[in-house]
């Protein structure tokens, strides 16, 4: 199984699947082609939240905004899965989320007869070719050497104390719900009730469906985390908060 | 096989596959991931329209403003297919569409350790569960037992007299062609005529491309219904029509 | 193999896919759904730059506005890849790629049962006929007869001289590069440098970081045309140019 995921759109996707099917016999899973254009920390939030759930495979991830630059290449193994993408950033919190201790193998393309499309010369092929061989180790065979990435992406850390939290907004979903770093543990004990979200009293609920419809709650999300959220509505735009924005819960006075 | 179709955008059906393909061989067929969110009348039009084009499958279905909550979890065998997905109606029009008699089975998830993800918490587990038992009943094996659905989505009912239809406008299409609830036989034997949309002349065609560029026309649509349509233009837009909006067809004086 | 693309956004293409698994044992692979609608140049540019990476496989291809007429349904022999679509010129140019010389084959669909939704009830059909049958020629069994095709579809010629280059716009793709028509032979020698395009002086570079974020370059993109882009942004919207748009490429002075 070879999974893609990209900030390609359409219909650049369909270019690496030819290079994987003709190269490969893998069955090929979508994970998704419309992560925000070369934001890396967005996709490999998605990564480590998505990837975990598969089963061994081979992740092929190509948001790379340094395409053709002398950027290394990176295969990680993971337990059974292999990763495989730019070394930039955006395989290790996946990488660590998947393993205690990945081991990071990187390349320089040489020769690259490709500058502007890695996804389909230069990945898709070595993640076919991974593949074909069962997942083995690839240092030999094609000159990687063992390696410490280049750029890790770190997520902050959120400041949590009894009664109150510092957090951060990582993401936000496409229902609008919004994602922060807050560990979902912050709201045991307080289902029901109410606390400050940023000033604002706001309910504290097990389920969207728990307050009515267009109301704001606040909610531990599918991830584990402090997620902001309106049932029915969009949690972006109530609480006017994006990624990056930080955001102070506290409990009513 | 095993089809998902969802109100998720992206990314999270990928974490649903990474679940079926963990706990199941199934094949996998996306149906659409981009149904308008928490509508589940649109989502039941084009699942009883879609749905019976496939061969025998487990087709997961996830529309669930209700997620969390006390609604039940639905199981319907339906000839040869058997669905799964909240009891909120949504699976209704589909299993009805594809036997004459389907039948439904409903549990409560006990314990449940989901509260906002149930797609991939407890409904993916349960579609790739039917699917390696061979689509074989479920009621002892997961404490299923026979109910009546909870909910039932309802199309209404046209008013279709000899000459005259008073219907309605069930959905748009992504081309803007508006469908409504309207049977086609209306327009049977009016082909190449012009009847009153609203009262507005438009030529009752088979084909789009039977009316010149940007004009408007009515016609059958694929899944059988009278649309409103304007060759390589939208018709929504041009009748100024939207989902539940009325339509009144009526011979020209 | 069976690859699919269309103009048809969401989920009409399902049921194409419905009554190819139903009807073939193939494997599906999406190449795009979102193509623009009834666009059949910017179509036919993609799928020539994309279907080339695709082992043998039956390439099924819905960009149709004449659904419904008189409009031949062809099916396209170039070398081990069969193309079924519309006789309306999409499949030309990707043919010519694939081989010298293909071989195009006609028929019209007798009694059609269907006139506004060919894909499902005629393409489908017919391309999981040819897998099944292992791609064998189509003429006997099913009164296909060998033609020339009614349309063809040609890209503009650009204009090249020693130094400078008259050409056009072909398409934009999503991340905004605007593709020409130039061959990228015009830049050889000349990375580092800078060029004129239109009268604006911009680095001719092999790669987009190689340029600071958001500043214009010329480049040869993957598909081997000079393309006009932005590092980390839209070369369109910076250029000024959609597709049909004419560009003249010219020396400093």
């Amino acid at each position: 199984m070879i999974t893609l995921a990209s900030d390609f759109g359409s219909p650049y996707p369909a270019a690496m699947k030819g290079v994987l099917l003709s190269k490969s016999s893998a069955q090929l899973v979508d994970i998704a082609h419309d992560f925000p254009r070369q934001d890396l920390r967005t996709g490999a939030f998605w990564l480590r939240e998505v990837l975990p759930y598969f089963p061994a495979a081979v992740h092929l991830v190509v948001i790379d905004p340094g395409v053709g630059t002398d950027r290394r290449v990176l295969v990680v193994e993971a337990g059974e899965h292999r990763l495989v993408g730019p070394d930039n950033g955006i395989l290790v919190p996946v990488a660590e989320q998947l393993v205690e201790d990945p081991m990071y193998y990187a390349t320089n393309p040489k020769n690259a007869d490709s500058a502007t499309f890695h996804g389909r010369d230069v990945f898709a092929p070595l993640a076919a070719k991974i593949h074909e061989r069962g997942l083995q180790p690839v240092v030999e065979a094609d000159r990687f050497e063992s390696v410490t990435p280049t750029e890790r992406i770190k997520f902050p850390d959120p400041d949590v104390q009894d009664q109150e939290a510092f957090g951060a907004v990582l993401v936000v979903d496409d229902f609008g719900n919004t994602i922060t770093n807050v560990p979902g543990s912050f709201l045991a004990g307080q289902f029901g009730e109410t606390i400050l979200v940023d000033g604002r009293e706001t309910p504290v609920a097990r389920t969207y469906a728990a307050v009515p419809p267009e109301n704001r709650l606040v909610t531990v999300g599918s991830h584990g985390h402090v997620e902001l959220a309106v049932n029915r509505g969009r949690g972006d735009e109530s609480f006017g908060l994006a990624p990056g924005d930080t955001v102070y819960l506290a409990p009513v006075e």
